[in-house]
């Protein structure tokens, strides 16, 4: 769906659009392995199935403390009728029983214990009287394999644990520790050069000269791609000059799976960004003009590189846009260039936290529009209220106030005061 | 609410109860502090307030492409009757305007560039039909300060921008670089003593010997840990034995803001971490065992130390009941201790992504006792469905397959096949 800014400008595209475009001209290919030990790979992705070396638990373990028994040597035993069983030793933590059960006998056995040949259940203390320091009275039956984990019941040997593309959590490192698996291989974060264009910016480190402002775009830019899962690499800062532009993104372009080109939202400088972005490859430029609000003036081109192709994002410079245009188009590519297969059941669940809140003052927006409308949140007696945040997109302190953003669809002229509405938590 | 268990021993109390014990014992003192770079601050905990040191944007500014007017001279005007007005200069990007406006005249700007004195407003190119090269009509007015950002419109010197307990998010990073703060002052990440017990314990990277198991439960824990905003420090396996483990909790009570310890569920290996955590300080075991499914033996001590009281765990050995007790009564202190101040307005928001399901298969639970239950997600013509997923606390097998939780609450005896659920995402 094509749709025309208020100007009646051509080239302005949905956000659908955009995200159709942009897929079908980027193919993701694998990206790189590494290997690295499991006590880091907290948040990393999977690069290969992992199968299980061993059956986990090694040997047939006790659930319970009590008495390791065969159980049909409790068959029948009640309260009225226990049955009579000789203790024919404990059986010590970290070491095989040094003898095996036969019929009439028991050992005495912690959660954990290793089962002794012959046994093939365990009596919980609480069911058992004792008679003297050799003898113990059974007062309940046990069914087979009761209160006893075999061996391989958790993993069996040969059974795939982990897949391709699992971003690991916490019990999943846990698991492979317990395999004895200490290093695995993933995939590399991707990286993600950030280019800041201008030549009003100056380094945030430095007293900005007359008519300049410090680089602040590059800073938002590095943690949202550090958030979602890539390797920010700072490209520095660039004059709005075609040579040193050209340069730094070829520079970019073969080093790094995407790249991010942040400067002013002139038309002067929009323009030399396209410019630059067509004449470094094929395809170029694919969309610019997005029918989204903030984040019209929106870049998504793809170039051609060794490595495949390299996506290519010149973001509108006003930091609320940085951050609208990241979440919407730069952080769903990110997460396909992470190797990521997310669980398919969850492929409609957003990835981010969201909270229901009525809306306190009524928000106007234009058809054909997307507008993502920066609120802060109330608790009041009758539950949660998201407040719009007062303020152009220019200004960085909306974003830093905000809670999380509103969105009101394309279709819908505003979102009345009082209304229902969706807040996605930044 | 002292619960009795099964077996009507006392001692178990409910998770709330035991949650109100442990806050009761356990003030937070202010953790220590620490200078970092902006660019490492994601996540990080701000230690005081932060307010501008200087004016943001440090000059007027034109939000528009087009030219920089005296807002007067274009009152009235319109398509039929334009302002004619003098262009006498452009502005460059990054530069201060090397004159005035007088009236009558315009200068080109663009998005972004400074405005000249004299100027007021700015009217957008789309407004402006060009003469010649030295002159305009301007067909539409502009109000005062239309298309301009005054200096302070953003951030105000002297203005309070973020506060102490902030969670450190991009576009915060953002707003100080652009207000030239590099360094900040953020809380030290809380250090978590992690002591793996068990006589039956093995270093993952070894053969465990006969009856030995691999040490699994410290690799989720440390896990835990980093998701949670701390450091784990890990002690190592320390044999089920009084010197070795009051030494280690010795020397980890004086080192770490929080100790936990796992190890069997054993009644043996349980009573000696409760006699451990007691004779090393007061007020020593606070709570020994809660009303919560995985997770029942669990230990809660306090512990009094140079920098503070300092919490500790014992935690079940078992699997999920380390993940269970870990989300439920670690994580809450361990979010305390980072020095964190939440947004007062999300205060009974869930800190973990949920989403709703209906049950596949009826879940059984005792009356009493607080259920935490293992789920898969399944996406179906009608929406998630959450199937529970079979075998003891003891496999971390169900751990990996789970895709999160479901609770069955203390006064509900179960929950039906098809009733709606929440459940928390892992």
């Amino acid at each position: 769906m094509i749709v025309k800014d208020m100007l009646g400008r051509s080239g302005v595209v949905s956000r659908e659009e955009a995200q159709r475009i942009l897929n079908e001209h980027l193919a993701i290919s694998s990206p790189l392995l590494e290997t690295i030990p499991i006590s880091s790979a907290l948040g990393r992705v999977l690069a290969s199935d992992i199968t299980a070396p061993a059956d986990l638990p090694a040997f047939d373990r006790s659930t319970m403390d009590g008495y390791a028994v065969r159980s049909a040597d409790t068959f029948g035993a009640a309260e009225s009728r226990p049955a009579f069983l000789q203790v024919t030793g404990d059986i010590l933590m970290g070491t095989m029983p040094d003898r095996s059960i036969a019929k009439g006998e028991a050992m005495k056995i912690a959660t954990g214990g290793a089962l002794p040949d012959g046994a093939d259940a365990v009596v919980m203390f609480e069911h058992v009287q004792p008679v003297d320091a050799k003898s113990i009275e059974v007062v309940k039956a046990v069914a087979p394999l009761e209160n006893v984990v075999q061996r391989g019941d958790d993993i069996k040997k040969g059974e795939s644990i982990l897949r391709r593309g699992r971003r690991m959590r916490p019990q999943d490192m846990s698991a492979l520790a317990g395999l004895g698996i200490i290093d695995i291989g993933v995939f590399e974060k991707p990286k993600v050069a950030v280019i800041s264009t201008g030549n009003e910016i100056a380094p945030a480190n430095t007293v900005p000269g007359p008519g300049q402002i410090r680089d602040s775009n590059s800073y938002n830019l590095e943690g949202l791609i550090t958030q979602a899962g890539g390797v920010p690499v700072k490209k520095g800062i660039i004059r709005d000059e075609y040579a040193p532009l050209r340069k730094t993104l070829d520079a970019a372009v073969s080093e790094c799976a995407l790249v991010l080109m942040t400067g002013g939202s002139s038309v002067g400088t929009a323009d030399l960004t396209a410019k630059v972005i067509n004449d470094a490859g094929k395809p170029g430029v694919l969309v610019h003009g997005v029918s989204i609000r903030p984040g019209k003036p929106l870049i998504i081109g793809v170039l051609g590189a060794a490595n495949g192709p390299v996506g290519i994002f010149g973001l509108p410079g006003h930091p609320a846009a940085v951050s609208i245009c990241f979440d919407v188009f730069v952080k769903p590519v990110l997460s396909r260039l992470t190797g990521e297969i997310p669980d398919p059941a969850l492929e409609d669940v957003p990835s981010y936290r969201t909270v229901q809140a009525k809306l306190a003052r009524s928000i106007a927006s234009s058809p054909g529009r997307e507008d993502h409308v920066r609120v802060t949140l109330e608790k009041r007696d009758d539950g949660l209220w998201a407040r719009p945040v007062f303020g152009a997109s220019g200004l960085i302190s909306t974003l830093v106030k905000a809670a999380g953003t509103v969105v009101v669809p394309m279709n819908k002229i505003g979102i009345e005061a009082g209304e229902e509405v969706e807040v996605r938590l930044f």
